[in-house]
């Protein structure tokens, strides 16, 4: 299923969508996608349902951040050896591990404000997994258990913040509106590996990233069995995985984002989305 | 005011402590304390009740922790000079700021577990600053305006995990039960002077943290101005402050918790907490 949640800023309805696009209304069945909706017994209840049962939504509606009440948003570090190198950092013996504020959320494509100060707010592409029951010291076997699917996640970073204020990158990562997720929570039965799933970004129609989860150094079952070790990851938790090489810091030289700047991105089998830039004035 | 949430985990009732320690049941007029409870107009309209119309609670119920809904849990790094010296750095020109997980957030006197393969959990008393409404680019002199009050909060931290198992301190700080908050929200106008305020932490009775609030670097108004310029903060979001000197990683040799130890802390104005550290087995 690819579950979506439609509609005005804070009033969003729980949606699936069918794969001719066309968004089906599911608030007669669930009040929206996120928390105790995601455990495998509710999604196997929305799986059952019948698609043309539901109400058609007519137009085309916002969507809103795919996942709804997330506690933590974790987020990794230089999770793929070639982004590691263009940053000019090893690959770390333990996944380096960070939290996004979770009131950086939001759609798809809703417009991304860069902050006051701002002079290097940089993209970057990751596969995002979402928890769909508490998982805490699981195994990396059973790791996949606990996730209820994944969407795509653009961790915006902003590199100043990051790394030239006083330790800690929370300050470059967690500015409201950098944690755009969705279109879509795909659930994992419809991703037949998430380490094969190729990814893109495009900043006004030009290839930045173009890679592949396939050369993620740390995969999603190691993280959700490593991340479990420290802290209980709960329904509707969100970790976004890393991204591949060709953020604007690696540039040489270094290219960031501006007022106006439209960026887009999609991970195979997770759909797209697009951001205009915008200065927060 | 003194404001608490008591009874069984996930099941709080908001209360209000009177002078003689008496818990005044406050669920006939706020569903909890935490969002729109901090709010200025509706601490005001709590503040003009008589506490005798409001039904006394009996008994000593087990508290928790004393804001509700925290969507954000963002903590200061090194933000006492003594600190940084016992900890081996500088003092940082800017605050230093990391985040720690909300699912660590406990009570005030819930047990503490000492997570697997921890060999370094450590104790850090920290004044607790409690957002009452949406701060976002506010200046410092503005600032005390979003603050709804104060409490006392326990940033128990795994050294091993934050410092030795590669980069960003999230690791050890997150882990659950990690967060004690209260006993109460205090609210700000019960505290003359956030930066005039001793805070004091015993491990098995035994004095290892006696400092002021009077030795932070940067203070609660530079701080809640400082974090607003780089994210939205929001009602029931909580800054832990830093700690002053006496943690375990600086003693010679260290010294860490074990199961069985009970630690407890408290600061000027705002009550205490006791804890029993448990290994979680």
């Amino acid at each position: 299923m690819k579950l979506v949640r439609y509609g005005a800023v804070g009033a969003e309805k729980p949606g699936l969508v069918e794969a001719d696009g066309t968004i089906r209304d599911l608030s007669g069945h669930v009040a929206d996608i996120g928390g105790k909706t995601l455990d495998p017994a509710s999604l196997a209840t929305l799986a059952k349902l019948d698609p043309k049962s539901l109400p058609a939504v007519s137009g085309k509606p916002r969507l809103g951040a795919c996942v709804t009440g997330t506690g933590k948003f974790i987020c990794i570090g230089l999770n793929y050896a070639d982004h590691a190198a263009e940053s000019g950092l090893q690959v770390p013996p333990e996944p380096v591990v960070f939290m996004k504020a979770t009131s950086a959320i939001v759609g798809p494509d809703d417009d991304v404000l860069i902050p006051r100060g701002s002079q290097k707010t940089d993209w970057e592409v990751e596969l995002g997994v979402v928890i769909g029951k508490t998982a805490k010291y699981v195994s990396e076997a059973e790791a996949l258990d606990y996730v209820a699917g994944y969407c795509v996640a653009h961790d915006v970073s902003e590199r100043a913040f990051q790394t030239e204020r006083s330790g800690q990158w929370t300050k470059g990562k967690s500015c409201d509106t950098f944690g755009p997720t969705g279109p879509w929570l795909v659930t994992k039965d419809e991703i037949k590996d998430p380490q094969d799933l190729k990814m893109w970004l495009t900043v006004n129609g030009e290839t930045m990233q173009n890679g592949s989860t396939r050369t993620m150094v740390y995969g999603v079952a190691f993280l959700v069995s490593y991340l479990s070790q420290f802290m209980s990851l709960q329904p509707g938790d969100i970790i976004s995985t890393g991204t591949p090489p060709g953020v604007g810091m690696g540039m040489k030289p270094p290219r960031y984002l501006k007022d106006g700047d439209v960026v887009e991105l999609g991970i195979e089998g997770l759909g797209s989305q697009r951001q205009t830039f915008k200065a927060d004035v």
